[in-house]
């Protein structure tokens, strides 16, 4: 960390203003067709240096950045002025745009053929040594940005993130507005009704003992718009969910949400896909080909073990378990006489991966849940691995034939319960993938998952959940399986998945008061309590409901795939960490006991402390 | 409250689908341009009736509404269908348009020179007799209309307002977009720093006893956005206050914020008047004539009583002090001597209003705190008035000279005060200006008011407040007296007015942290609560802050100006009431107690229960 000065409070005192100046241009605006003109620029000292007599400023706006020299030749008070001027000083300079002499041309500047002679400098505000430099690329720790964010968006990169991110969201609503879609605002102060996620609880000082809740996503407002015959909404919505922030999640996200009446699953995804389409050519100029292909999430679990795969590459899962019936290798055979699978990935030209990285595959599958990987290598004197002597030489044939396996090829096999063989082997598809660079990261590969299962079976819970929500319908031929055989029945939801991350999801919903109670019954609700949580929308839907379905899309995921970022966090303002905290403002904070008492609650962190070693 | 059926289970079990049939026009937009042409159409019944052996169906979409006919020539199966339809069903119908015969023309209707003869029914779903009618200008109770709220939102003028509400917006959206500014959006789960109005709280789980706060508004982190360099920014926001909701305000509510750098008062200002003559243009097709006039805070007040008066008419106050000083008429004198003020307003023409007329004025005027009001009657027959008799004849000619009093002109007096002359007497105005039909509803009447004072006197705290907020800059020429002179300071503050209604405000903020430090000592914060509540901020005024200022206008408030509704619940999809309780989903709610022990609190609603007779 760079080295704090205290502010120039004697300096601070003397501060110019801007008055009876006014800003002409951007500092990236100019070129040598401003060659002789006056301008009037403003912005923070990027870099500042002396030489030959002469004082060069680096001036940087939101635009860009442009040279700014100042000489006493050409005024003595804006040159000595120049002189107290350090890094990120906010200054206003008005000067004579020049053309560079051939051999001070600089290339990597989109300015860099011209500079600014300065004949007036006003100092606007001071500044102390920032604790990391202002650029892009820098290597500091996250946590150092996010406590000094308002420096860290001070780095072109984070700005051009934002811009995008701004871009994106208006792209979406001029397409939309343009679809006769109508943007309605829905409520933050919402009820709790915990299926899914955790609730952010509010309490209501106005109603004592009782909380709102942070909205999930406006699920059942845009429902209850569509009973309200607005027939085409969409909202740029805040969702909230109280989450363990494993992954790259935030507890407050962004989400496009938009809702139809009177359609069908091709009128959504036909609108979703001309819209995708000029979202990307508007916001970065890439063009999407449409239509999006669609896999069925059955074809897509068999096929890359995953509801969200990769299409970039290929290396599909080959299933191997007919081949390998009573092949003489118990640990297959005893596998697939439980209803499990063996499985395979073709890993083209790896034959001769070391031994030791194929170990470290094994670990790679174990974290995935597989109890072990087979490998085989394809090499020009034959096939090497631990498992061949098990095998006929038919069967290895018929592997070879099912595999297309061909000199310098290496197999990878997981046999397992299916749900394993898929999160493993799809797993170990992408880290090959990865390994082999057999990814295009300037590719856009999108792709429909469509036909998902209605329900999941919780294992922990012991219970049937919604895969998607307890709102989406299933399909006709399905319904009536509600009841007696929930695993059976599919949804009509479909995700949006781009390159391996899913974008969005939807479904149709159910518009029926027996239906939908019918899958509260499923996933576990007793009547009373759907009553009790879910109420209003059983009664709305007895009084005209239409037929309609949506769809929701995570902003931040969007953006930063756009924007080739790794992180969510850079693609949004003023993010939090993964403990929740916001580092620059230090929220959560603690709050005054008035306040608490007002709202009817009381802290029990004191009570926990005190009673903890006693009962636990 | 209409009869409630029980839904017709039979019916909805056999509910038809969309099915192969696909939606080709709104209602609305079928006209004779359409003879002949065979259509499909969805909506809900608005109205059926049978007549001739014929049955007619009042289709209405979001669009508007057409008639439809079902014959049992056309279409015998439609036709039987058409006889189950009842009021709210959902339907699809496939038809051909014809033009009605001269005699059925209904002139009312956009659609009224044709029909629709339908060949197939689909009934897409049925509906319950809603509890009020499904059509404009309706007179319910607004508790039931909030319950049924998606019943409500079917009403075509609710339509209408969140449609407005959404073109609004997307106007916004347009012109910041054109002139460079970049929405951002800030976070809803921030630190509480209660300095205006009560914070919504919200408990943390992974930060035990800690507490989010929901925005007042995003006024820190757009200055923050500002240090970091994005120099025109904008957001739509959800802003929070926790407060009574005497008035028409509700729990969340959107404001359009701005904030821009480099900037002086005037850029803000025409950059506002043109974005709200582009928005009016756009949004309901008004002119708004620019530049818009502006007063300072004292003239607004000096002249009518209010920092936000309504210029649709005249009856300015007048302030006669210079002419009772010494007047002989004790009540003058004695407020005279005391520092106070003599005012009157002319309600020209009005000198015949009834003596009970003028003793209810006095009970109006004491509602703001006036201990009396005068009057005087220019007749014919000469003045009436029971304070007449205590002057000369030279401060009547002097008064009448003031007044510019005539014949049939009544004259009406407050002394007291400044500060209560002000507001008996600004709103006794009003009051007069309303029951003499002098205010055009369909006038715009936009006003800035500028150089507001920068603290106001909290008597009940004994303490100075900041008038609009502490991060408003003190006028250059008035920094002096912070610390000295309070009273003294005007801010660069500025209010924009529509119609005697605040749209919105803003100033110029304080960029350097000496000054900010010296305005939170001003408002009573110690050092140390300043760097506790606002450190940050602090901070970043040394790391190069531009100069910067905004403004920030309620989105509710201005649709409903827009819409001419009376309540801002009107343009908001699903408010809350006075209690701040959302009528339909029955929120805020008890929540479960393992809910609460997550989040480390404990509901203080029992205990209180217990204490309170034995303490209070």
């Amino acid at each position: 960390m760079a080295q704090i000065e205290t502010v120039d409070h004697e300096l601070t005192s003397k501060l110019d203003t801007m008055q009876g100046l006014k800003r002409t241009h951007a500092c990236n605006a100019l070129n040598q067709d401003y060659t002789g003109q006056e301008v009037t620029l403003c912005g923070w000292v990027s870099r500042r240096r002396d030489h030959g007599g002469l004082i060069f400023i680096d001036l940087r706006d939101r635009s860009g950045i442009v040279q700014v020299v100042f000489s006493p030749d050409v005024n003595k008070d804006a040159f000595s002025k120049a002189e107290a001027v350090r890094n990120e000083y906010v200054l206003a300079v008005r000067g004579m745009v020049k053309v560079r002499s051939e051999s001070t041309i600089n290339p990597n500047m989109a300015t860099g053929t011209i500079e600014v002679f300065g004949n007036e400098l006003r100092i606007l505000n001071s500044a102390k040594t920032p604790p990391f430099y202002i650029q892009d690329n820098i290597d500091v720790d996250e946590i150092l940005r996010l406590k000094y964010r308002y420096l860290d968006l001070r780095r072109p990169e984070m700005q051009q993130d934002l811009i995008l991110r701004h871009r994106v969201t208006k792209s979406m609503r001029d397409f939309l507005d343009k679809h006769c879609f109508v943007e309605v605002e829905t409520p933050i102060l919402t009820k709790s009704s915990p299926e899914g996620a955790r609730d952010y609880l509010v309490p209501s000082r106005v109603n004592p003992g009782k909380f709102y809740a942070l909205p999930q996503s406006p699920q059942i407002y845009k429902q209850l718009l569509m009973v309200g015959g607005l027939e085409r909404y969409f909202q740029i919505a805040r969702c909230f969910r109280d989450e363990d922030l494993r992954a790259d999640r935030q507890p407050e996200f962004t989400q496009l949400d938009i809702e139809m009446s009177f359609i069908d699953r091709e009128d959504i995804l036909s609108l979703t896909e001309e819209m995708i389409a000029y979202i990307f050519k508007e916001s970065i100029g890439a063009e999407v080909s449409t239509p999006i292909v669609r896999l069925s999430y059955d074809e897509a679990m068999a096929r890359y073990g995953s509801d969200k795969p990769d299409l970039r590459f290929g290396m599909e899962l080959i299933d191997l378990s007919g081949v390998f019936t009573d092949s003489g290798f118990k640990v297959f055979d005893t596998v697939l006489a439980n209803g499990g699978q063996v499985k395979a990935i073709n890993v083209k030209g790896y034959a001769n991966a070391p031994r030791r990285e194929l170990d470290g595959l094994v670990n790679f599958v174990a974290t995935y849940g597989a109890k072990g990987l087979a490998w085989i290598c394809y090499t020009d004197e034959g096939l090497k691995s631990p498992i061949t002597k098990f095998f006929s030489q038919d069967t290895i044939d018929k592997m070879t034939a099912a595999t297309q396996a061909e000199a310098g090829d290496l197999i990878l096999f997981v046999a397992d319960k299916p749900k394993v063989v898929a999160a493993a082997l799809g797993q170990l598809r992408l880290e090959m993938g990865r390994r082999l660079n057999l990814i295009d990261p300037d590719k856009l590969s999108f792709l429909w998952v469509i036909d998902f299962p209605m329900f999941e079976y919780d294992e922990e819970d012991k219970r049937w959940v919604a895969m998607h929500h307890p709102f989406t319908s299933p399909r006709d031929e399905d319904v009536e399986f509600l009841g007696n055989d929930a695993g059976k029945i599919k949804a009509k939801a479909y995700d949006l998945v781009l390159n391996g991350i899913e974008l969005g999801g939807g479904s149709l919903r159910i518009y029926n008061r027996s239906i939908q109670e019918k899958v509260f019954t499923a996933i576990g609700l007793s009547p009373e309590e759907a009553v009790d949580k879910f109420g209003y929308l059983l009664e709305a839907f007895e009084y005209g409901t239409p037929p309609h379905g949506g769809i929701a899309f995570g902003l931040d995921r969007l953006v930063m795939l756009m924007a080739k970022r790794a992180s969510i966090r850079d693609v949004i303002a003023f993010p939090k960490t993964q403990s929740a905290s916001d580092m620059m403002m230090q929220a959560p904070s603690e709050v005054g006991s008035k306040q608490l008492k007002e709202l009817y609650i009381k802290s029990a962190v004191v009570a926990k402390n005190k009673i903890t070693p006693a009962v636990e």
